[in-house]
């Protein structure tokens, strides 16, 4: 889809992934701390919050492989004409989509069966970013310069995303990486839409491919945007805890399935505690 | 072995070893969950097993070696003929499985005397791996386009298996790792198949090597074999796990070396348990 | 800043925050084996470094980020002019030092704040190297031969010093990972000088860019500076614990925040303990 | 020192190094599962050996520095006439022997105070083992491709040895990876005699430098001083081993400083048990 919108919609999908993730993994963490210790376990708000973000992938990957298969130019499902290849963009896009589909099958399985391995959600997870960019890694060879060189930026932001991922599966319940990992989602998400502006500017005139100068600029503007998802992850936590910490004062723990007894004021003593035990 | 057969026959080997891998590691992990936390050793079940794939590994090197060495057109042990080197590809050939032959020495060696430190099994593995990556690196270059390129590809399956089984040498037990390390063997053996497929087609005519839609379509292939892969493993843990749960709570645990204690009951406990444990 | 003065500035600043580290680990060292079992927790000498640190890296990049921007060739906070990018070597600068100022702001924070994660200010650090080290990445390529292997060379130090950042965030308090970071900034902090001296030399004739001995003597020159800062690092280190044992043995702990009842021979008992647990 | 002894002292070297880290490392090895659990401690021999073996670094590596400067053809501690450098061949080698050096004194140092963090003789090692392979990369550019290539694979071995010297400082005790590290010794030892052999034939003809089945057998014959490097490290082992028992079953147990209640009988038993719990 070599268009704005065809690098806005997974853009949008992923930034808005990455900001679900922060919220997920700051309430886990909360949750966490609220705990006493022998209860171990998993916060029944966050079965609930699996249980939609896995649906919510296997639904959005199902659509995109119809979207790319059924559009009027798309291939129907068809992979071979005569003895020529039918759209492989479109099949390769299919391809991406799939394993986070399948991404989204194990997170609910996950959560649903203790049969399944805890950790095996991230090990799919990753290896649907791995897949991602190694399909664009073979993608953007013979590409103008520009254009191949702001494809591969993104995969700086892909693969360091499988990567954070990947070492989930064997720190469990590490801050960091989680927040490390959303970071990634969400820097992979504006970094689509720049890509988009630069590609398919909405207005005004084309970029020049091989000058110099754009290059470097595209390069210090992926920092720029590192620092703007440093920013979004950081404020997103900040703003979570704040209104969690303004419910519990209220005594309306309920709702987030948090137990009765615990309030501002322990809550911070345990944020405390937690802090000083990592 | 430029041809079908040749690749046809180790893809088969790492195909079969790849689902062995699963079925054991399952088999083991199940019966880990059962043992009293103090019981550690290995299992009765676990040694015959490891006698077996061990002495397997050596008989079917032995025969690679000696097949590659002796075929009409092979080197028949000769190395320099005049000047010149003899039939370098069978001795690469025969280096590789010269590797998985020690590799097999190793398990029976580890799994008979408690001297040989826990884990060299998995350290040798992984470096027969890296010896097969290794010379298949230095193999390809050189070659028409997509014949490299498929076996690049190889190398992602070669080299990541490699890098999970020498992760094993650290991490005992864990059961991602172990599937992983299986499905990379799986992944290899399929894929062998489709170099097969690819380079000596049983019908039809031959594949162009330098058009670029087939490159593409070869790494996008690469990811499917990926996705069966990891519907192999699954699948195969999942009918292991289905006949044990049947088998024991049909009081038949002697079989495969369990405690009679063990019910169908109280083994989806202690699956519950681990689970939450890890 | 393509002069001498224009290496000299940062590479001073490296090299006495490399220092500063150096001193401020070992301090915190020698503290923790002072210190009984289970009294954990943030040595009070320790958080008026990181406020020190943190604030001096928020000023430092404040004014580099200033001076950058408003130097009479400057960009003047300008980025597009017509439709040319104005002066994006300096832009460039200006996001290297603002990442360094995130990493002082997370210092700070982390230190005020039980809030912040432990280890958030070592994963942000790190980003700041990694973020210097991927902009010098793209910066040199298309210079001279000895230009560009000079600035190589610098990655070696900035991505090392990135990776053994990271690796704190996850093992902490390890005095070895501590110290080689610290050294890594020496390291940085020697070659920018060096770079300055053989790209802009204050006296006698200019270096010969394309000729090879030059190349392999600058190589060499670099070994010969990691040499240098693993000396520093422990003649500081030395310098730093002869004065804390000199210190202690008077028995003015309290000046440092230890306790009073360290005397010198207690101090070494532990240093023993210490050795041996880790 | 571009001739066939030139590589055969450093391979010898490498060769008798890689031993005696597999002799030592058995030792301590053995006599830690002697040990009961709660005396951790230093073996006295094993100070012995280190002191010897960090003497003999630090002989070694300034006999060679002396030797590189000294010799007829050096550069006689001159490292500029006139407007050129003098000798860096000489120099680079010298730059190797240093780090070498520093790894020994390193070793005393860490032997003999209990001040020096555990580890930090690893870490250097480590160190000394990047320098050199840094070195040879920079060295083998624009070399004839079966020079280059040989030279390659050599690296393959020094930075293999880096990697898990490095890992040594973090994962203690852990006997895999110390054999690892001393099969890297070996094998890097090994390769330097045939790189001697294949650049510097002692009698017949001249390698073709170009020929494409050279590179072939090259690469493979790599992989089966590998081969030999793991025989070379198991006989050893086993080797050491099999005179601790005699030597043990005899009562002479304090000739290698073992405390004398351990009997065959029960070391065996102690195997076991150590074995099992890794």
């Amino acid at each position: 889809m070599a268009n704005f919108g065809g690098h806005a919609i997974p853009g949008s999908f992923f930034f808005l992934y990455g900001v679900w993730l922060t919220v997920k993994h700051i309430l886990h963490h909360y949750w966490r701390m609220h705990q006493p210790k022998h209860r171990q376990g998993m916060a029944p708000f966050l079965k609930k919050m699996h249980y939609f973000e896995g649906g919510l992938q296997i639904f959005a990957a199902s659509v995109g492989i119809l979207v790319e298969q059924f559009v009027p130019d798309g291939p129907h499902a068809h992979l071979i004409s005569g003895r020529e290849w039918v759209k492989l963009m479109n099949w390769q896009h299919s391809t991406m989509y799939l394993f986070f589909g399948i991404a989204g099958v194990t997170l609910v399985a996950s959560t649903a069966s203790k049969l399944v391995p805890v950790g095996v959600d991230r090990l799919i997870l990753s290896m649907a970013l791995f897949v991602e960019g190694f399909l664009f890694y073979y993608h953007v060879s013979m590409r103008p310069h520009l254009d191949a060189h702001i494809h591969t930026l993104l995969l700086v932001a892909v693969f360091g995303g499988a990567a954070s991922t990947m070492l989930e599966v064997f720190k469990r319940h590490n801050i960091i990486l989680e927040l490390l990992g959303a970071g990634f989602f969400i820097l992979q998400g504006t970094w689509f839409y720049q890509i988009g502006f630069v590609l398919y500017p909405l207005s005004g005139p084309q970029w020049e491919l091989e000058q110099h100068d754009n290059i470097m600029f595209v390069t210090m503007c992926f920092c720029w945007h590192l620092a703007v998802a440093v920013l979004l992850v950081t404020s997103t936590s900040f703003a979570v805890w704040f209104m969690l910490r303004r419910l519990s004062s209220n005594g309306r723990d309920i709702e987030i399935g948090m137990r009765n007894t615990s309030s501002a004021s322990n809550s911070q003593k345990f944020l405390l505690e937690e802090s000083e035990e990592e």
